[in-house]
């Protein structure tokens, strides 16, 4: 019984690997079609969220059957809990990553990132891209300490967003305030989406039945990081 | 056994309630610092927000216990997934009152948010105070169908932010960027807390064992809600 029960988390865990990837790859194709006003590749993006989401329901419906079915012991069901949290995680980026592709189909064929803001904004996604391919590689090792360099990219986001800020407060900035304000929710969109990233990436302890009781419920974005 | 678990359960859902009023004061108290440049009661939200987290926590531990220790059945462990994620969700919501408040402080003694955009910002605050209130009671009352009126404050929420932004586009707007930047984060704040406290209210339907195990893995903040 036992046994089975590993055998299917096993399967769950693969599937959490391709959620992630799938992630990754809506995340870039949603920074290209921004910084290049592509419409077409912004739909597209649409249609990976919705893959997305798909796949996340239906991991979520296995971890349930799962327990069901096998009545695991605590510990075990410990893991099911972090893998059911670490899935919500992962459809909150993909979320992300289709609000980013909106506000490119909203503005193409113009661009919504001024000249002066784009290498900022393009190494948010590229430091996006990097956040999630850590956490993916960790959550596929099983090993949460294969996340190295998974919060010094986390601080690079925050030190990204705080020079997107920065240089829209500066005196030569002079666009208008609808930009203003997608750009401060393109920032946050980036900003949330490490976050979430870093919290799946932290619960991979949990997917090994290493980590306390206690850490279990605490882990999570860091607090003022909403 | 299971009369026992449907005791302890029943403890968790009188502390649901009680969380759930406490968010509602912090973000009560939270609009007031802002619109009054209250620096003192922002101080008191941080503290606020602080033993929303130490129940959060208490209530995560105790759920995990209670599973080890009963054992449930899957439509009875569908109830504890579900007061799992309802907690998630109001320590986020504790989080976006501590964001407001952290503006708040941040003006004061001045204020954040300009005159002709106050009444707004003032009734987002409202709104939000009232979509929390019909969710307490919600929870309180085991009844999702007691929460009519949600989907209605919902919407109005969205309204209100629709109607923010609107006017920080028109051409009488002045101010500077700065401050745009904190108003589209602010807006953000309350839309993202009404949110919350929906899907929150949805998920109490599966407090009673009702709603389909389909359906609770896809209520949850509504798709492009985010």
């Amino acid at each position: 019984m036992r046994q089975q029960f590993h055998e299917q988390l096993d399967g769950l865990v693969d599937d959490l690997v391709r959620l992630t990837l799938m992630v990754e790859t809506a995340m870039g194709r949603a920074t290209t079609a921004l910084l290049e006003a592509n419409a077409e590749l912004a739909d597209q993006v649409a249609r990976d969220i919705k893959a997305v989401s798909a796949l996340h329901e239906a991991m979520d419906q296995r971890a349930f059957e799962l327990v069901a079915s096998q009545q695991p012991v605590a510990g075990d069901l410990r893991v099911v809990v972090a893998a059911l949290r670490m899935t919500a995680d992962l459809e909150r980026m993909g979320a992300l990553a289709r609000h980013v592709a909106d506000i490119a189909r909203r503005y193409a064929p113009k661009r919504a990132v001024p000249e002066p803001l784009r290498e900022t904004v393009k190494r948010m996604g590229v430091v996006a891209e990097r956040i999630t391919a850590i956490t993916r590689r960790a959550i596929g090792a099983r090993d949460w300490t294969a996340a190295g360099g998974l919060e010094r990219a986390d601080d690079e986001m925050d030190e990204l967003l705080q020079a997107l800020y920065h240089r829209m407060l500066q005196d030569s900035w002079r666009h208008e305030t609808g930009t203003a304000i997608d750009l401060t929710l393109l920032g946050r969109y980036y900003e949330r989406y490490a976050d979430h990233a870093v919290s799946v990436a932290r619960r991979v302890a949990f997917l090994t039945g290493h980590g306390s009781l206690d850490t279990v419920s605490r882990v999570g974005p860091r607090p003022g990081a909403t």
